[in-house]
């Protein structure tokens, strides 16, 4: 369990003076990504938000001001990919955390020699954070799960297993982008309820998905099974996640072996990563209603209950073709908050390696869709349009039931909290290209 | 689509004497393999079976013996993994396959040369051909999924969509291990069809499922369709693929998402991979039973109707720890052929792109298990024990209806047909360990 520290002390400011007061990336916060100059053929190079600036972790690394695990990951936050920084595990990434802070907090000694190691990030363009060695899915909103399940099986919508087992399935890693991603609507096989046999063409029912992507930081080996306990010590860090979902497609492949070429036409993941430290005083005490069962015991732990989920503010946008035209910002679809999930992300790891499965650093799993109790709160248009029935009016007139050609979905997140300095996690932004023909 | 040449003659024969009248490596064969001295520390490197030989292609690569393509594809042959070579594409892969048959016949100028850079068998070890970037399970045999399907599903065995739609699911890469894995009985949860509780403990039905893998050779971007007539240049080649299956825990878990903790505990490949090339002479033309519907246009082609399957015989053998005690070779559980399969490799891939999927040199598509018509052709236990119901005798007298601690499967490949040279996919080994508590 990471513990709150100087790191996350609500009076730290920088002399990176955006930082102070900035609502996505203060000093408390330091995320990772990967960057480099926008438009540029320079390396890939990891870097640390800080205000309006990244500090490139490159420059950083060749100046040896850190010493031990601190210094050994500075390094590995130079690569290409934040692959290795991930497997190095808890401990050197909460010591480089810490050096990054008093580096970079006010009347920080290394302020001269870190100050030739900022770049702008409106300067910047962004790279898959890490090679993603494996993806999975979960389904851990509940309210998701419920309002799905109605419209794919309306006798039937919440199944027997789903208050015993965190469902999950595996993903397609090849098509996951960083955000800015566009991507062709796809198209494929679907089938009308009352037709004999099925068409073929571009995806009539495109949506996004609202969930929250955890990044795996030290792997295990095959056999080796991660316990409740330690489950938190083995995630890097978390994501904004859109897995963009042909709904038409799904419903005709789905059964009996799950969803396929509905999902992974593309996924989209925000830029920065931000780490398991940094969410710490954003622990929120999930309460399952009494009538529920207690999970299973590999599946429990007194920490995992009492403070296992984490108070994460969601919302959801569209920006259509017209509105880019006519310069209108994007509108709100939802909001939602990754507090409701109904299986913890300790929960999602421990369960997936309690048969032996190995995870590696770079594993990203996806939450689910984070849809909240209430109706509108739903992280779907899926769920908002009542599977399409409903058509939702934009401020500018348009309609949507589901997706249109030019449509840009952005998705942001944000933890608030009295007495913590509010820290965001920037945004994903994806958009619908035409159907190649 | 791969021509037959001088490459296939079945009258050739190789310098290399074991290679001659070889029923698995002869010189029509070439498979690519990853391997290294076994117990050494030396490096991984791509090397080619002949005979009982290998043909280290590290050393080769150092000959330059070769130029243009050839040469190219021998350099990614000398590589840890095979992911460069498989990239390069049918013509280099092509070049190669030419340039190291010519080199490999009797007479050939390049023999004193290559004659040391052969290392016997024997005395190798193997490793991962590659690194598997992802992994996806399709469910290609019409037998297997009806057999399967009335155990799980009496009133609705072959789902609407099955013969229209080839379906997948994706797999684990990070569990897929080669041949010699040996891998602990998974737990996890269970549910008895009466009990209102779920259980949690060790697999008590783990299976084996008997199919082929087909490896992605060139790959493609996000948004790039590959089409029917263009899929087999993209399958660099194919090995034997055992999917091990936990029964138990996929039928409390697989709705509604398909399977994910009754699988990706282990799945374990043969070390050698069996070119698209090496195949060539094995085409088989599988006719829909006139009933059923054609495949949509988009998994259509005269090529594909015409000769699209292959024609592999496949047999699975089980040895139990008592059968290894009293050195009992393996006893066989069923032979079946991928001759049978309703959708072939090229519907497969073109199916997994028709989305816009981006395929990657190194993907590993399963074929689902390979089942034959007739029962005794199935390919799992759960078939040929009709779910459990009725156990299996074994000459030594043990019986079984799932797995026991202990048990090794060995599963085994061939292409036998007049008029060519028979072939062999060697086998792959996976031994079950007792659960880890």
């Amino acid at each position: 369990m990471t513990l709150i520290n100087e790191t996350h002390d609500p009076a730290r400011k920088s002399w990176v003076s955006s930082a102070n007061g900035d609502m996505q990336f203060p000093i408390q916060n330091l995320p990772f990504a990967i960057f480099r100059e926008a438009g540029s053929q320079s390396s890939w190079r990891g870097g640390v938000a800080i205000g309006e600036q990244i500090l490139d972790m490159a420059k950083v690394a060749k100046l040896t001001l850190f010493s031990g695990d601190a210094q050994t990951a500075a390094q590995a936050a130079a690569e290409a990919s934040l692959n290795t920084l991930m497997g190095l595990g808890e401990k050197a990434n909460s010591a480089l955390r810490l050096a990054l802070s008093q580096a970079l907090t006010q009347g920080s000694e290394h302020q001269a020699a870190l100050e030739g190691c900022l770049l702008p990030q409106n300067s910047a363009e962004y790279g898959m954070p890490c090679h993603v060695t494996d993806y999975t899915d979960f389904y851990s909103s509940i309210h998701h799960a419920t309002a799905v399940g109605s419209l794919f099986r309306p006798d039937n919508p919440l199944l027997p297993n789903y208050k015993w087992v965190p469902i999950g399935y595996h993903g397609r890693s090849s098509s996951i982008g960083v955000s800015g991603q566009a991507f062709p609507r796809p198209v494929g096989q679907t089938k009308k309820p009352d037709a004999s046999v099925p068409d073929f063409g571009p995806c009539q029912r495109l949506d996004y998905e609202l969930e929250m992507g955890v990044f795996i930081g030290q792997g295990t080996q095959l056999g080796q099974r991660i316990d409740i306990s330690k489950a938190e010590q083995h995630i890097f860090g978390m994501c904004i996640l859109n897995d963009w979902s042909a709904r038409d497609i799904q419903a005709w492949e789905y059964q009996p072996l799950g969803p396929f070429l509905a999902k992974n036409f593309a996924s989209t993941i925000s830029p920065w990563v931000i780490t398991t430290q940094a969410l710490a005083p954003f622990r929120h005490k999930f309460t399952r209603p009494e009538t529920d069962p207690q999970p299973l015991a590999y599946l429990s732990s007194e920490q995992n209950s009492q403070s296992g989920n984490l108070d994460i503010e969601l919302s959801c946008f569209i920006q259509t073709e017209s509105m880019r035209q006519a310069k209108h910002t994007p509108q709100r679809l939802s909001e939602s908050n990754f507090k409701h999930a109904y299986w913890t992300p300790a929960q999602l790891v421990t369960h997936h390696s309690v048969n032996g499965c190995p995870m590696t650093p770079g594993d990203l799993l996806g939450s689910g869709t984070q849809s909240g109790p209430e109706a509108e709160e739903a992280g779907s248009l899926l769920e908002l349009t009542q599977g399409g029935k409903k058509s939702l009016t934009l401020d500018n007139g348009e309609t949507r039931t589901f997706l249109q050609d030019g449509d840009a979905i952005i998705m942001r997140a944000q933890c608030r909290l009295d007495g913590a300095a509010t820290i965001g996690f920037g945004e994903v932004v994806g958009t619908i290209l035409p159907a190649l023909v």
